[in-house]
């Protein structure tokens, strides 16, 4: 309700930024960066909200809540996706309570209002004659299914999907994402504003000290100069099973206009290494209608908050989700072939260790990044190559604020 | 401290609402709002403090607590009731900690600063001999006895019981709500707004659906053409027990001048239920001076925020304690007659059941309104006939906000 | 990052305070007088962080920590004390975890950049060679070291320890508090603000009433025309002994320009009573160069935070630290000659025993006194003689905030 930089103290905060340097506190601390935040970023942007496996039925709805707001995705009777503000327009109670079920009509737990799966009012006892009805029909939400991935967004005037679509899909087609199953999901909080999350997660230039796990696999820890003789020997691998390894870059500074930010990239693992596994060894059946093991990983964003790494046997999704100035949630959602059958065909344990141990091990660097962002001692840091993806992401961000 | 809305905008903010519709979610949202309340509801209404069984002797006290604020409610050697600020005159310090106790004098727990139960300073070691004693006497606090109710107001300006005295005792002394004992008495936290609280007691609509224990056996979640018969019918019966059936409507856009708000009504219970219970059988001795049972209750407000239900049988009353912006407590009393022995007379289970289950029920529902209402989605939707009491609570609150 | 009193209004504030009286109740609750007591107080005064003990070898640590900032203070190779800002020049992240270690050199868990113990950049992998190293060594926080006792200022500009060494000294000297050791610590967390913690330590007028077991002991809480000839009597034996029995007052309105607070003051305990222990016999090895006991208690102050207490046989040093407007936290560390061993030369819970039961008393003297003030009923009530030195600390407070 109160904002602690009105208009023209951000304009001026977001001009006295320093390209290649870190953010001034605020932008980590202020109440009022926050309201923008929330405003500009996530009332606009695009969220992952679930997998399409979750609403087999007509009728299945699951929830996706945010900063308080609640939106229903449902299936309806003729299998499209319909999303809904969950709010009553009687005296606006919650309609759905359950984070997931299944309902022939939504009915309100307050005074029994009901509305259609598509979002009609069915139903207001004793609702005056002259009121019109019609104008009593649940708040729609956008809502887009993309390769069985679920994406909503709470902006009147939602980035389209058409690019995305048009130059996404052949990349991540052959992943067969939209015959796939969430073998497990897990929230892991972290005390720190949302950005650093995503500031996190965009540079591995702390990799080789904070997660050895993952640097003994993955590649992208070490300098470009490095990396690049081994995604070239990727290519042809990966042409060889049916994946793509172009380098699709339409993110942060290169998304096109009026379009979700949007990439793809592979690279390779180490040698020995056919997926983000403990040991190398595959810990799932192959994804989609890949014939074999390339030793590559693809990394793919859909929006800023919701970037995924596809392995040939799984795939790993990343939500972003803010929950105060202070407090954010990330969630890794782990996918399997829709055939696959837990300890016959894959292991929980294994399947999920590495990223655990390394969102783990996220939290905990992140939390003590706010820890000292937060200190009058504190002052903005000169970013290196490394880090350029980090750098993009804080130029992209000061851009939609602004 | 802030307000977000200042006085023009708070003008404004009332302005804009529309008869007949929920209110704007700045009321359930918005801090200033809340500090608003504060000013001119809490700090200026009348409040449920305790009965007067609980102070049988002189000495005796009860604290009443509400947003910070503590008052000393003593019976004084005459007998009489005294109401003080529970705040010590030398440094602020609490007087009282324990919520109930018996004293001969107060004496702070700081620097034991000593105090008459009526108030005046008795003892102040090494005060300067140049202070006013007189001065320093505890800050009296307005208090009123209603029928065994023990009422406090925190305004220096409290609005009147003459008229409500006058009114509204013929109607309730039959019921002997001084002769009662406390047989019970339960708080339910609820993360909502207060006015969410008020607005869902005021209304029946609800009932149908949410309160199945209580649509057994009460008429009120009917329509008022077919409640109308069945209170017809009442008038006789209530007449033979010596119970007042008469409406009495002087609650919020009723309301005289200078007065609380107070009402009475006594409305049927549905054939075969002599009071609100499960089985629809007595469940503690008869009040007061009733010959027997005619099968109503009797729907009673001293202030918006303090209802009561009296059956032939017990008392229940309501209070509504606000906790700040988005936290509230609805307090139940029940009240049986004096000499009314637990075991032999009554069981507490039996006694309590129906408004336990029937206020679990409405802290769901409530908790679920606001939440919704919290949403950007949320707008002020149509209320109905049956929902023209909250529909006037509304409007006396603006009135009273203004 | 909101104020609720800006500075015309602060100063008006200030400026309508009565001498002699308690402060209007904003002081305690208004988040824009917590910001100035962070601004003008916390930020300048010196803080006690630990004893000269805890850092035996070069490279050991210790953090002091408070209202969000961290300061290391590390011994260097030759042996002398630093302090900077746990904050990393790169990207902000603490660089200690943990509140006690022992280094070769500082690196930051988050990118692994590293420091010199003296704060020197030492590694900055991949830092672009434009880059002015020598501009990204840590923040140097202000350090000094009196008598074994380690104190910190964040402020710029802090202020000089030379009148204070030069003056207490050589009274404080003969306790030789260099060569103690820490044998025990403990946090009493009080829902209070700061103040009201200090307020109650500066007076013993509460003390009779709240604080049997202390008064029992100790004659500060009798009015000063009964102490004086206990205290006259006290400096033949403090003589004899070897301690210093002479009044230093330069605390509050007495202290000198440009020079922390600082006074000395020694006082006796009754007939019977060696030290503060709850039978009157020693609890610990005589400290220092001391040679006897003489029943005498010293009360010491460097900064208005950091008062403490010297025994014979001990010293107990206070921490006030502020944990947010309405929460501190009293800290108590007990100091015993550093050849003593527990078991064999004190008992812990002989030597705590007495300021454990007397702060577990004002905290909840302290706790009710801060619920009162919070009420509007609240009004600044009359200081007495008894209470000069809480009305010296107000006066001072109100002089350094305006």
């Amino acid at each position: 309700m109160t904002t602690a930089f009105e208009k023209p103290d951000l304009g001026r905060l977001i001009a006295s930024q320093v390209p290649g340097r870190s953010l001034d506190q605020a932008f980590y601390l202020s109440p009022g960066v926050f309201a923008a935040d929330t405003a500009r970023i996530f009332h606009q942007d695009w969220h992952l909200a679930g997998h399409i496996s979750e609403l087999p039925e007509p009728g299945n709805y699951l929830l996706f809540d945010m900063l308080g707001e609640s939106v229903i995705v449902v299936r309806g009777q003729d299998g499209a996706l319909h999303a809904h503000a969950n709010v009553c327009r009687h005296r606006g109670s919650r309609l759905c309570l359950e984070p997931r079920g299944s309902v022939k009509r939504f009915t309100c737990p307050y005074h029994a209002w009901s509305y259609e799966v598509d979002g009609q009012l069915f139903n207001a006892r004793q609702l005056d004659a002259g009121e019109d009805r019609d104008a009593l029909s649940l708040k729609p939400v956008a809502v887009e299914l993309f390769e069985g991935l679920i994406y909503v967004s709470l902006s009147d005037q939602p980035a389209s999907f058409a690019a995305l679509r048009e130059e996404l899909t052949p990349h991540v087609r052959p992943f067969g994402m939209a015959r796939t199953k969430i073998a497990h999901r897990r929230t892991y909080p972290v005390k720190a504003n949302w950005k650093l999350l995503v500031e996190n997660y965009n540079e591995c230039y702390h990799c080789s000290g904070a997660h050895p796990e993952f640097s003994r696999s993955h590649s992208i820890h070490m300098t470009s100069d490095r990396v690049a003789p081994l995604n070239d020997d990727l290519q042809a691998r990966a042409a060889a099973i049916g994946a793509s390894a172009v380098t699709l870059d339409r993110s942060t500074t290169h998304a096109p206009d009026g379009s979700p930010d949007y990439s793809y990239n592979r690279y390779a693992l180490f040698d020995g290494f056919q997926t983000g596994s403990e040991d190398g060894q595959p810990v799932a059946p192959l994804l989609g209608d890949l014939t074999g093991y390339d030793g590559g990983a693809s990394d793919v964003y859909v929006g800023i908050l919701n970037p995924m790494l596809v392995y040939c046997d799984h795939a790993v999704l990343y939500r972003f989700v803010p929950v105060d100035l202070h407090h954010s949630v990330q969630e890794i959602i782990w996918l399997v072939h829709e055939d696959a059958e837990e300890g016959r065909d894959y292991d929980l344990g294994r399947l999920t260790w590495l990223w655990d141990v390394t969102t783990e091990a996220d939290k905990r660097i992140i939390e003590a990044n706010q820890e000292g962002i937060g200190s009058r001692y504190y002052e903005p840091g000169p970013l290196v190559e490394m880090e350029q993806y980090t750098r993009r992401f804080l130029e992209t961000y000061l851009a939609r604020l602004a």
